[in-house]
C-alpha cells in the first residue's frame, strides 16, 4: 500500500526505519531504488504508475539537492512523505531546504532530518484516516510511547534517587 | 473534513490559503484559534476529539517556537500537517525547525515557509487516496497547473521574442 | 524545590548537570521524564501541580523540536528554564530556536545548547534572590571561580615560560 | 525591585515592552542605559551594586556582539535576563547566540529575539514564586490570555463562516 | 544556441540579465517556461532535445526546493547553468541549496542568488572556448569591466577630495 | 585541456575525484598547487596563460575564503569551475558562499561542497557540447549511471524481501 | 596613512564612515575603488606599493564573494582590515565568511558587517600603538563615548519617569 | 610587546598558535587567562594597564559568547584581535558572531574560527608597520610561503604524472 524509494541504496540504513514502522502495523509496502537525477525517466514512470497500481502513499528519501519526493509529487496525485537525508557535509540542512521548500501546488509532507520512522508512522495515520482498526492500532501506539516514556521516567527517578544525596521526593 | 487551526488569528493571513485550496476541491473544513501555549487544555481537547468528530486531518499553522503542530499530533491519531508561519525576524527558519524537527514517534507532515495553500492541497490527496473522485480532480488540477505554466511560457516567449532583437527560436 | 524533567531518558546525560549544580547548593530537587510528545496529559498534569507541590522553578531539557519547555510554561505560574538538548543533527540549533522564540505572553528562561549546568546554576539564583544565605554561597561560588580561572592562568603562564625561549614578562 | 538596562538608548524601543510588563503587575523598576562596551567600569559597579540595592532580578538587553547581558551576570549573583536586540543585518541570529551560549558558571535566562514582553513576565514570574498574591496575578493573567485567544477564535470562525461557501460545522 | 528557462515567468525580471548577458555578445538564444514541477513531463522533453536542437548549454533558474537545474541535468549531456532565484523568505539560501548541492554524477554549474548576468556571461565563457572570436570579446568585456571601475574610482577620489578636509593623496 | 588547480595539496584528496573523472572520458590535464593567498602573481599568470597555453576550462578548488576560483575567472576569459573544499569547521559553508557569490562581470561555475568529481563532469560537459564524440560517451555515462542504480535497486529489493515478513510485492 | 579602498563605488554609502573616524582623529587618508575581480592586476599593483608610498594600514570594503580584502593582504605586509559590506541577500554573511575565513599565513582584520566606522577605529588604534598623542585622543574618544552612554541614560530616566507611574526610583 | 590571553586555559590548543607565530618573528609576549565572565574585574583590571605596561596590541580568545575580546576593547586603547575559539557544538558560529559583530565605537579585529596563527601574523604586521625590520622579516616570511606551495606544487605534480596514465602536461 506504501512505496518507499531512496535516490540510492547508500539511503537505506535510513530509510530502513520508515519499513519498520509499516512492518509494526502490518502494512504492506514495497522498497525501491529510484534516482531522480540517475533514473530520471523511470522515476516518472514509478510516480505516474503509483497510484494506478494501488499505491495509497510514497515515502521517498533522498539528499543534499533532494529532489526525489518534489518530483514524485509532481507526477502523482498521491501523497508524498519526503524524508531529508543528511550527507557528510551540512548535517541534512541542504536535503531538508530542497524537500520542503516545495512551490504552491506541489506538496511534499517533510519529515525531521533522517526521519524516515516518521515518515512510516504519518504514512500509517494516513491510512488509518480510513481505516477504524488501524486507528485503534495507532491509539495503542501512542498509549505504548506513553507507557514506555512513563516507564523510564520510573527507571530515572530510582536512579538518581539512588546515587544523589539531595532530592526533592525525599 | 478537515480542522484547520492556528497559534492566533494574526496567522490567518498566511494561513487562509489552506482554506482556499480546500474551497476549491469542496471539501468541508473548520478554522480556529487554538493555541498551544495560550490554551494548552483547550488544545489538547481539540486533538483529542479531532478524530471523534469526524475529522481526517488536521492542519496547524504556528510560528516561532511553533509546538501546535507537534502537540496535536501528540493527542490525535489523525495526520497532522504543520505550516511554519514567518514572524518578524528569522525568515521563518525557527518555525521551519520547531515543526518539523520531530521526535520518532509522533510525525508531522510539514510544508513549506508561509505553504499554507500547500498544506491544504496535501489534505486533499490524504483524502483523495480513499476517493477515487477526488483522485480525479486532483489529477485535472494537476493539468491545470501544467496547462496554466504552459501559457506563461508562451507569453514569455511572445514578450522576449517582441523585445529582443536576438533570439534562438527565430 | 526544583523540578528537573526531559523529554526522555537519554536527555540525562546532559540534563544531570543541572541536578548536580543544584546538589552543591543543597537545593532539594526532583528529576523526571515528562515528554510533551508522548506523555501529553501528564506533561500538562505535571504543570498544573508544580507550583501547588511546593517547586520554586522547573527545568526542562528537549532535543528537536523541543515543546517540552515552552508548554510547562503554558500551564504554570513558575519560572521555567529550557535547556536545549542537541541532537545527532543541526547541532542543537534546532532545539535552541524551538525552545527560546516563545511567543509573547508565555516566557521560557533559555540557556546554551547542552548548558544544563547553568540552568542548574540560574535556579539557584532565582532562589538566592530570595534567600540571604543562598546569595552569600553563590557570591563564594562566583568567587571559586575566580580563584579556578585564576590558578589556570598562573599554570599557563608557568608552561609557556617554561617552554618559550622569548616570553614579555621575562 | 527590578532593572532594566540597555546599551544604547536606541533599544528602548523594544525594551519598553519589559517595562510595559511589569508595570502590568505593578511591580518597581528602574531604567538605564548601561553600555558594556561604552560604559565598562559604570557597567560592572551597576552588576556589582544591583542586589545590595534591593533588586531581584535584572533584565538586559543588547544587540549584536551583545555583551551586556553576560558581563552583568558574572558580577552579581541575581539572575540576570537577556534580550537579544535585531540589528539591521543578521536578524538577531548574532545577538540571540552572544547572549545564550554563555559558558558553565555564569547563565543567562535567555528570551526570544526583541522578546522583551517576556523578559518582564520572566521577572514576574520570579518574583511571584515566592510572593502568593502575584502567584495568583500570574495565574490570572494566564486565564485572561486564554480568554482573548478563545474570543481570537470566535471572530475567525465568524468571519470565516461569513465569507466562505463551505465550512465543517456548518 | 543557449537556452534559457525558468519555473515560472515571475521568475523572468531575475532571469532577464542572463538574456541581456547574451545579447550583448550576439549569442541568439530561447526563453522558456519549464516548471520541473507544474510540467514534468514537458521538462524531460525539453532536456533530452536540446542537444539535438542544436543547444550548447542551458541556463535553468528557479526558487525554494528548485529542482529544474537539477532534473535539466540528469536528461541531457549539455552543462547546465543554474541561478538559485531567491523566494520572499530565506534571502535564497534554500534555492542556492537545492541547485548546488547535485548527487556525484549529475553536475550543475551554479552562480550567485539572483546572479542570472552570470549565469549569461558563464554561457558565453563556455562557447568562447571554442570560438577565437568570442573569446576575444570576453576579454575585451573584462577590459571594459576594468575601465568602467577604474572610472568609479577616479570619480569617487575626485568626490572625497572635494568634500573632505584630509586626504593622504593631498 | 583542463586545468586543475587547488590552494594546497591539502586539497588533492578531495580534488582528486576530478582528475578521476576527466581520466575516465580520457581527456587530458593538469594539476597544480596555485594559492591565491600565498602565490598570489603566480596565480595572475596562471589564469592569464590558461587560454593561450590550449586549456578549455580551469577546475579550482579551494577551502574557507576561497579565493581561487574567483580571482582565476578575473582573469581568464576561460570558464572557471570552483569546488568548494571542506575545512575543519563550518561544513564547506564558507567556501561555498566565498565561491559562489561572486559580483555580476565574472562568473564562478559552482559545485557542490567536496563535489570534485562534478567539477570533473561539468568540464566534460563543455568540452562535450564542441565535440559528438564526447556527447557520446556523456550519454553513456549517464546510461551507465542509470543501470547502477536500477541494479542497486533489484539489490535493494531482493534484501528487503528477503529479510521481511512483510512486503506490497508480494 | 591608511588607505580605504572597496570593490565599487557602490560600497562608499557604507565605507564612508571608516573616512569619517580618520577625519575625527585628523588622520590622513587616500580613496579609491580597486576592484579584485574587475581590476585584478591593479588591486595586486595597490598592495604591492602600499607600503612603499607610506601606508601604514588598509581598509578594505568589499561584499559577496569578498576577495579584495584577503588578496590585498597576501601581497602587502602591512595590516588589512576587511570591512563585509552587506548585499541585497543573505545580510552580509557571504560577505563575513569571505572575508574572515583566510587561511593560515595570510589575517585579515575583519569587522562587523557594515562596520566601517569600526574599521577606521581599529586603524586609529593601530596607529596609536606607537603615537603616544593619537593614544591619548583614543583614551579621551573612549571617554566621550562613555560621556555619549551616561547622557543617553539621563535622558532614558527622565523619560521613563515621567511616563510610567511605576518606577524603582522614585 | 603583545598579550595573548584567553578565558580558560582548555583554549591553550587553539590559542598557542598565536604565540608560536609571535616566536617565528622573535616578538616578545606574555600569555595568561582572563576570563571575562570567571574574572571580570582582573579583565578590567588587565585591559586598563596594557597600554601602560607597554603592550602593543592584545591577542584575545574566546569561544561560545565570547567577551573577552570586545571587553578588552572597551578598557583599552590599543588594537585587540579576536580569536574566535569553537566550541563542541555550533562550529565556532557563535564564537564568530559574538565577537566580530561589535557595536560602532569598539572595534576588535577579529581573525578567523580557530584562526590564532594568524591572529600572531596579524599582530606582527602591526608591529612591522612601524618596524622596517620586522616589515622585512614579514615580506621575507610571505616569500617562504610562496616556496613552501610552490614545492607543494612540484610533488603534487610529480605525483599525479607518476599515478595517472593521461596529464596535460605530458
Amino acid at each position: 500500500l506504501v512505496g518507499i524509494v531512496m535516490g540510492s541504496d547508500s539511503d537505506w540504513p535510513v530509510m530502513e526505519a520508515a519499513a519498520q514502522a509499516l512492518d509494526e502495523f502490518e502494512i504492506p509496502y514495497e522498497v525501491d531504488v529510484v534516482s531522480a537525477h540517475r533514473m530520471p525517466r523511470e522515476m516518472v514512470a514509478y510516480g505516474e504508475n503509483a497510484h494506478g497500481r494501488g499505491l495509497k502513499a510514497i515515502i521517498a528519501g533522498a539528499g543534499g539537492a533532494a529532489h526525489l519526493p518534489g518530483m514524485l509529487a509532481s507526477v502523482t496525485p498521491l501523497p508524498v512523505i519526503g524524508v531529508p537525508v543528511p550527507l557528510r557535509y551540512l548535517d541534512g540542512m541542504d536535503s531538508l531546504l530542497s524537500i520542503v521548500q516545495m512551490p504552491a501546488g506541489v506538496p511534499v509532507a517533510t519529515v525531521s532530518v533522517a526521519g524516515a520512522r516518521n515518515a512510516g508512522l504519518l504514512a500509517v495515520r494516513m491510512l488509518a484516516a480510513f481505516d477504524p482498526e488501524l486507528t485503534e492500532r495507532m491509539t495503542d501506539f501512542q498509549a505504548e510511547l506513553n507507557g514506555q516514556a512513563t516507564e523510564k521516567g520510573k527507571k530515572l527517578r530510582a536512579k538518581v534517587a539512588g546515587s544523589s544525596s539531595f532530592g526533592f521526593g525525599k
